[in-house]
């Protein structure tokens, strides 16, 4: 008789964000006439920047005639998409990639999912508190229960984790960080390399939200640190960067210098267990990199964050702790009353009609916060904070 | 210090495909005149049908304005999808599917890969020898290495395999079959069913060529043998059904009735490693259920039918052994000579300038025989059947 995955009972059934959404339906019931506004899930709402819709046209023209017909292509990626990532990601940037390091895919949540296969069972792994859960899940999943450690992100240390004292081995990092916004430092990341260069460990670093930096002091890469290339594998997408959520596609970036052959068996786990993404997508990832859909996108990412700005300045105006909100489409608000976070997003629910997420949801420490996101339209994200302040003005 | 999985060095290197890849090359340059014929790879050549087509293009419309943008999807797919899947896949042939027991992905590979993460670690796993390999090294990466056991499909079974007397936990088990072309009949497959109902097994059934079977008795699902929803997974793809093989969509069925809740095990598998398929493609894929989608895909379908017709009756006409070629786009031919399938291979490519795939790609069993498929031109395909014939008549 067959058995089932036994780790698979340590998840769990993820009642936090279905409740949520039960909740959400219910008042959308009861008071049908209330305009509620979203502000709780990550996700894009602009259209997709003309660059890239003409790019789709093209590529599903090509896939009506024989001639252009393209049926499987390399797992990895066509290269005109390698190429453009690494020319324009980082060469342009003064980082060397080669195109056989980096390997296109139809997410990052894939990405970052799939990546703990390559790692032993016995692999101690570190991942931050509050934390988007696919890090964790996918390590439960795979039995490493007992070999996760968290690493606590607080007030007092910027939401940005430290190095631990006790060993680990693999660290999942994300920067701009989803859920605090919070941004390492050019220093704090060239500490974590000088930490993982030193114990031996790999650090695994999700830049989905690169795009929202506009500091350029501030780190884009992990590879603007020298040597990260032997100890860092870099995530990232298409999704926020250029509204992609719909379309699916996203890279990542394994250094051939990395020890244990870690691109080799990644290429193996790609070519095994994967079929490349859909061909237009690819097309219309590459357009992304084209002089019109850089300046497209360009103005996409200022919208979101002129909303993520509204939403931080608003509520600090109006006396409240925010942190977030800069270099970030994520705004974490530190709850104006002393209740809990679910507590929080029922009042917040139904006295100001804003859906926002509770930070318990991202882990224990996220408790007593509150997570906004500036992917709203500008209007609604005005009337939310007008309505929060008046509610909760200090 | 970070360790990698170990079981990946059981993996060969896949030195057979990246040989074959090499060979054609160095016969391309150094033979830049000879007309090549590709008969090696199973990828479809035909362009995408119209429907589809035009599908595409409505959809990359509706993602150009904010009011009918698509963001992130469910990751199961949408429920214009589902629904479709559900009454034209198995509604109209009398077979009861719930929507929630079909999970759309961007592959089978994907899900053929993925599908042993519920199982428990000990489970004993069969597979055919021949067979696509993604079933053996999925679970090898697995660490299953010591519990797979093969099972021979040669011609004295008409290469489909029967129930092993030694006991398993999983089957896969694929008809129409690659490599070889054979096809279940209700009997033999209700034989399975009734097995793996008396061990308590499970048994996942690939039919991603079903579409294919023109013969009304033959089943083209498992789920038309009574019983099979409580011991059987399937899995169907749009690539060989429709041309997807650029696009990428397929799904599969984790019916409800299935012991250990693996529909519940397999939703939080892909809820948490998944993040859907591409909206455009899923709107491509609800087109091929279209009137004159099923018209124009069965029109695709018979072309190729057609070739491996051709194939196969040429080659039999000229004394040869052949089987495959009916209800499958894949011949699976008895070597006309004494030699390994590989140097076969080069011999027929230097020879005549065809491209197959030579058995032993696909198992030890395989060996002694060479896949042809019907995926090609019809003028390229008779080519390639006078070619052969001339070289090997008997």
């Amino acid at each position: 008789m067959f058995t089932t995955n036994p780790f698979y009972q340590e998840l769990s059934e993820n009642y936090l964000f279905a409740e949520i959404a039960r909740k959400v339906d219910a008042c959308r019931r009861t008071e049908p006439e209330a305009k509620i506004i979203r502000l709780g899930i990550g996700d894009v709402t602009l259209p997709l920047a003309p660059a890239v819709i003409a790019a789709l046209h093209r590529a599903v023209d090509e896939m009506a005639a024989a001639e252009t017909f393209r049926g499987y292509g390399p797992e990895q990626g066509y290269d005109f998409l390698l190429e453009a990532i690494r020319e324009h990601d980082y060469l342009r940037r003064g980082i060397a990639i080669a195109a056989d390091e980096i390997f296109v895919s139809d997410g990052s949540k894939c990405d970052v999912a799939n990546i703990q296969e390559l790692f032993g069972s016995n692999c101690r792994i570190a991942i931050c508190d509050p934390v988007y859960p696919v890090y964790r899940d996918s390590n439960l999943m795979a039995g490493r229960s007992a070999q996760l450690q968290y690493l606590p992100c607080v007030e007092a240390n910027g939401f940005l984790p430290e190095p631990p004292r006790t060993p680990v081995d693999v660290i999942y990092l994300c920067s701009p960080n989803n859920p605090t916004g919070a941004v390492f430092s050019r220093e704090q990341l060239t500490e974590w390399v000088a930490y993982a260069r030193r114990v031996r460990a790999l650090l695994l670093f999700d830049s989905a939200y690169e795009a929202y930096i506009r500091d350029p002091a501030l780190p884009r890469s992990i590879y603007e640190i020298p040597g990260a290339e032997e100890v860092a594998i870099e995530f990232r997408s298409f999704s926020k960067t250029a509204g992609f959520t719909g379309l699916r596609c996203a890279y990542c970036v394994v250094p051939r210098a990395l020890p244990g052959r870690l691109n080799a068996l990644w290429r193996r786990r790609q070519t095994t267990k994967f079929n490349g993404v859909s061909y237009p997508v690819q097309r219309a990832a590459e357009a992304v990199y084209s002089e019109p859909g850089q300046r497209q996108i360009a103005a996409q990412i200022d919208y979101y964050l002129n909303n993520a700005r509204e939403i931080r300045t608003g509520l600090l105006a109006a006396g409240m702790t925010v942190f977030g909100g800069e270099h970030s489409p994520y705004v974490w608000w530190k709850l104006p009353v002393a209740m809990s976070s679910m507590a929080f997003f029922d009042q917040l629910l139904h006295e100001c009609h804003v859906v926002g997420t509770p930070g318990s949801g991202f882990g224990d420490c996220g408790e007593g916060y509150f997570r906004l996101t500036g992917f709203g339209s500008c209007d609604a994200t005005r009337e939310a904070v007008k309505r929060i302040t008046d509610r909760y003005l200090q």
